[in-house]
């Protein structure tokens, strides 16, 4: 996989300080001619489950050959492996480079339709000779040891030269909520979720893929009252709650023009239930 | 209008989640040897007209041939038009591209000096061979039509290509308040209008341009009290109110080293009266 | 000293509004292949000192050659000047350029081992054939005076051209809280110092450079407690405060997983005491 030219940069280290600015300089001092993109500053200080569903959200419309650093970091200084893996697309093709902490940021990367992209390949980054300085910080690994690596990545470094392979079923999972799905009937059946991020504008995105509701009637019950699923906003008068597939691809909750979040009060990790059927949904019990 | 490779990015959608970084992304994937600019991505939910005071501002800084992508788009999934339009400078010469949704956004863009930058084509986006896919997601153009089309465009392609040439006067145009002038003696007027937008700041910048005082005596009245036109901060001590003809070219009301918005308590749409003369400006009753 | 192609900003103008970008527009209409990178803008109102240890952080980690641009100026309009210095390395070899008010922005830039990074060359910016325009905007020298200034010096105009040469010794300089040093007995003295910046995470950077600890055991004292030096976070269970080298060089005051600005309720100037010793400390009344 040639190297795009691009590096993305994740983290939690918010905009006020310099953070992100000097592993900006770190990228640069490698090589100044890699164009450099944020994904966001602003996960919740040390998320990682908030961090995955950013990068989640974000790889797919990246270059073939993108490196994608991401630093959300909290057993900076511990004995957890600092990683670079190479990520395949849904059809086993090497897509991304992913560079970071081995704390399940990287694992159930999945696509809206469900499917995996699978991690090909992975090593812990070993070699110091890629870093910045052979001594790093025990608390700024971003800068000493992630940005220096991922720069030589999208470089064109070999993986093989950034440390040694390690098996990809050693790496560190999340502990996710799981989606369930029960039948209910012949053309009925029930699909169970959480509320896995809650964007800027207030939308209440689940962790209940496309794949699920495509196609189908569907009712959305929360501990707010039910909705049925709807195209787009403007199928509901304006302050009027929707629940939509999302850009992600993630069934989502909203409101035309207004904020789910602050109207419904529903928070990270509140369950969504929806009734999928072929044909029309009555009152049901389940 | 040959394109400067600067394609800039506004829109309401914070930096918490990945949605800016996406559409980076997807202009990556259409040239990633494009440079990308952010104006903003702090615009109030929905606000369009501050989205477009906020274009106002920007445009005459950038080089000629510039793709000014915006997104404040709260009829996005509805029928509201997709568009480019060439934009032409206070010499009606072709100055910059303007790519986002037909609400309002790109309407009444004047100059300083009250002069209008004008449009002088216009088209609907209705060409999907530019989009990232013809099926795009109902609620983020952003990502799937305007980002890749302002990516085209910024890369050669021509106007013509995207889409259909549709009349400029068809455009929606924001109903903003007037600024009124009214006549109180032979070298006296009056001249109203509303606060416009706050900045970081807490600036309260009118609608009311320099033009309307540059050369005079003036004074300015809210609400709050009364204040004589200054040049500069230092004009006044730390902590005292001012009125000056600001950065971008309006006359504004700040605090030296202070918050003028916290300490006059006036808000977005409150009235601004400035008397304005050749000389001396005694009582008047207004 | 040959340029970086690299511009860096830093400024207080946050990112609601359009300064930071329309900045980027003015270094753009000069030469659109620099490089231009965010240090932060999320600097508080005209706090020149917060602005200073900002660049003192980032300084280090660009190429040389980089020049940065630095806008905290609530004096603009006023009298005070406007310059470019060559800054050294702790070798006293030409590394950066900086560009900004002389308000003490550039004062005291000193490396975490203690050594100052000095001011080889100082020009005021008096060559308005370099601005953007020859008459200023008397509130945004921002977009047109500096920008332009180190977009030219960044494209590889001299220093000579830009202004006329001032002794360094006449730029203006922060008064800055002392760190001071006691001897309390053969192996033991007391450091004392402030609080000089409180990060996103809440980190509490003292103004205490890691000299002055290394290699040694130690002890710091606040008015909410005392804390044993340590090596990184995961040396105390999460919750847990701790006392560190921060990835600054700084001594700071911690907590794993947590917040020691909330905790602690320390602030901004706050005394920060450390004990330090080759041998173990015990109870001290010093």
């Amino acid at each position: 996989m040639k190297p795009s030219g691009i590096v993305t940069l994740l983290s939690d280290f918010g905009l006020a300080d310099t953070y992100v600015g000097v592993m900006k300089g770190a990228i640069a001092q490698i090589n100044p001619a890699l164009t450099v993109i944020d994904l966001t500053h602003q996960i919740p200080p040390q998320n990682i489950a908030a961090a995955r569903f950013a990068l989640l959200s974000a790889i797919p419309y990246f270059p073939v050959g993108t490196v994608h650093l991401a630093v959300v970091d909290p057993g900076v200084g511990s004995q957890r492996r600092a990683i670079a893996v190479i990520l395949g697309d849904t059809l086993n093709q090497p897509f991304s480079l992913l560079v970071g902490p081995d704390n399940g940021l990287f694992s159930h990367l999945v696509s809206p339709l469900g499917n995996q992209y699978p991690i090909l390949t992975a090593v812990e980054l070993t070699n110091s000779q890629y870093w910045r300085t052979t001594t790093p910080s025990s608390t700024f690994h971003g800068r000493d040891v992630f940005a220096p690596v991922a720069a030589h990545l999208a470089t064109g470094v070999a993986m093989g030269s950034v440390g040694e392979e390690i098996a990809p079923d050693t790496l560190v999972k999340l502990d996710l909520l799981p989606v369930q799905q029960q039948q209910l009937g012949a053309d009925l059946y029930k699909v169970t979720g959480v509320i896995q991020t809650i964007d800027h504008f207030g939308n209440l995105v689940t962790n209940i893929p496309a794949s699920a509701v495509m196609g189908k009637l569907w009712l959305v019950r929360t501990t707010a009252g039910q909705l049925h699923g709807r195209q787009t906003y403007s199928n509901v008068p304006p302050g009027n709650l929707l629940a939509l597939i999302g850009s992600h691809g993630w069934v989502e909750i909203a409101v035309n023009g207004g904020n789910a979040h602050t109207q419904l009060k529903l928070d990270w990790g509140a369950t969504v239930e929806i009734l999928v059927s072929d044909g029309e949904i009555g009152e049901v019990a389940g």
